[in-house]
């Protein structure tokens, strides 16, 4: 295994940063086999040790040492992780001392903050976002329109729901989502129950081809998975959104993360949690 | 406002990375009222300027100089932004350098990997994920549990559709979730059709006067959000859920993150995406 490595994201906490931060360095080295390992909840000497132990396997097992991604808060602590057989990057260490500089203080060094519960308030906004979103899924619901921050509109299996349960959990954004249907294009006008929000509104669109694929896997060989179909709908749902001057997004080439991070950008809303 | 403070997440992608990355610091340092804004997509001379130009009204505002947490992999962008009157830590710049070095070779330096669509496939999963947690939430569906890799099981409203969620769209984890119900304390067993899976069951637990507050925002004044009902109802599940052996995770003062990281460490379950 000439081009393996191993890699540990090791946290006191959950380990979701350390791993976002370690996974957007990685993406950067092509070539290289990373064998990833999350250690989360290393908040105790006994549980550094255990990680230590994992890392030392991995170096003997690897003939190389690994590369360990960590954010631990405590002192001593993060020193223990940083004296085993790895390549350490711990990125609290790093940053903390550059930012008590520029307060003027020392920070609390309180260990779970991050992706922590902070308090009941944030709780419950999440949790009504993630309840709306999925009660105003794929156009089940009208009542409490007025109450969304966001209306996605596109052709069935566009993106809709990924990306409104993402804008609903992640950023705690109350997000409906409507599909345009062939009904709507017969008509060739919006829903009726979308019209009082027009300025709410946000298209996805797709590359047939794209949607074609999506709805093989959901509908093998059916009408609704037809090229044709497709390639009609898409056509059609575009022409009514471009009618509607509602701004459109295709979903081809985007990832869930980049869909959600454009919509709030463009619609000039801010995530509610952090 | 003396502790006020302008904090920049930019990045030339999405910025969710230097989002997590600045919070897990910022959460440290308490008294100071951060005001947070991302830049994403800051891949262009002119949107940098457009960035610095933000850094610099804030900065004149607030009379003193703006954190910039940055991620930008272009060097002649990254360091336009680094030019910024402001205190910027750009994680990038800092760690690409030592893994280069550890790796042997020059990273490709190529935006936009993290939070991108990288394949097909992997978009393909976790869609199939999401849709498995969506048609199986709250026993919705009996249909395919085999395929489930955890099922979450515990009383109405004590966190098992945000963890479902969370572990379908963030982790690519098929995860179903069923209540249980007074009909099942009745019987004192499982529902029937979870008995054959219960190697995967996990359960969730929540003490009774948050659950009573969380039911309380649900249907106020209720039987169901009455202090007596929550409290018998979380008593019969814990006994139900400790009979049958089903590891249990009390959710009161956990985030969905803890929980959700948890019950992959406990189902040595790996994440599917990145």
């Amino acid at each position: 295994m000439p081009n393996r490595r191993a890699v540990f994201f090791i946290s006191d906490r959950t380990g979701i940063t350390a791993e976002a931060l370690g996974n957007s360095l990685l993406t950067q080295f092509d070539g290289i086999d990373f064998k990833r390992t999350t250690i989360p909840f290393v908040d105790s000497p006994e549980a550094a040790d255990r990680a230590l132990a994992q890392i030392a396997d991995a170096a003997t097992t690897d003939g190389r040492r690994p590369i360990v991604i960590s954010s631990i808060v405590d002192e001593a602590l993060s020193l223990r992780v940083r004296q085993s057989n790895a390549l350490v990057l711990d990125f609290f260490q790093i940053f903390i001392a550059p930012l008590e500089q520029e307060f003027g203080f020392k920070s609390s060094h309180a260990a779970g903050r991050s992706h922590g519960l902070r308090n009941s308030q944030e709780y419950f906004s999440r949790i009504e976002a993630i309840n709306f979103t999925l009660a105003h899924d794929d156009g089940q619901s009208t009542k409490e329109l007025h109450r969304a921050e966001v209306i996605l509109v596109g052709v069935s299996r566009c993106g809709k729901t990924p990306t409104s349960l993402y804008l609903g959990l992640q950023c705690g954004i109350r997000c409906a989502n409507f599909p345009l249907t062939p009904d709507d294009f017969g008509r060739g006008a919006l829903p009726d129950s979308l019209l009082p929000y027009r300025e709410k509104l946000f298209g996805l669109t797709i590359a047939p081809d794209r949607l074609r694929a999506i709805r093989q896997e959901r509908r093998p060989d059916s009408q609704y998975a037809s090229a044709e179909q497709c390639k009609s709908e898409v056509a059609a749902a575009e022409r009514l959104m471009e009618a509607a001057a509602v701004p459109m997004l295709n979903t081809s080439t985007k990832s869930i993360e980049e869909l959600a991070t454009t919509i709030l950008l463009q619609r000039r809303l801010d995530r509610h949690i952090f």
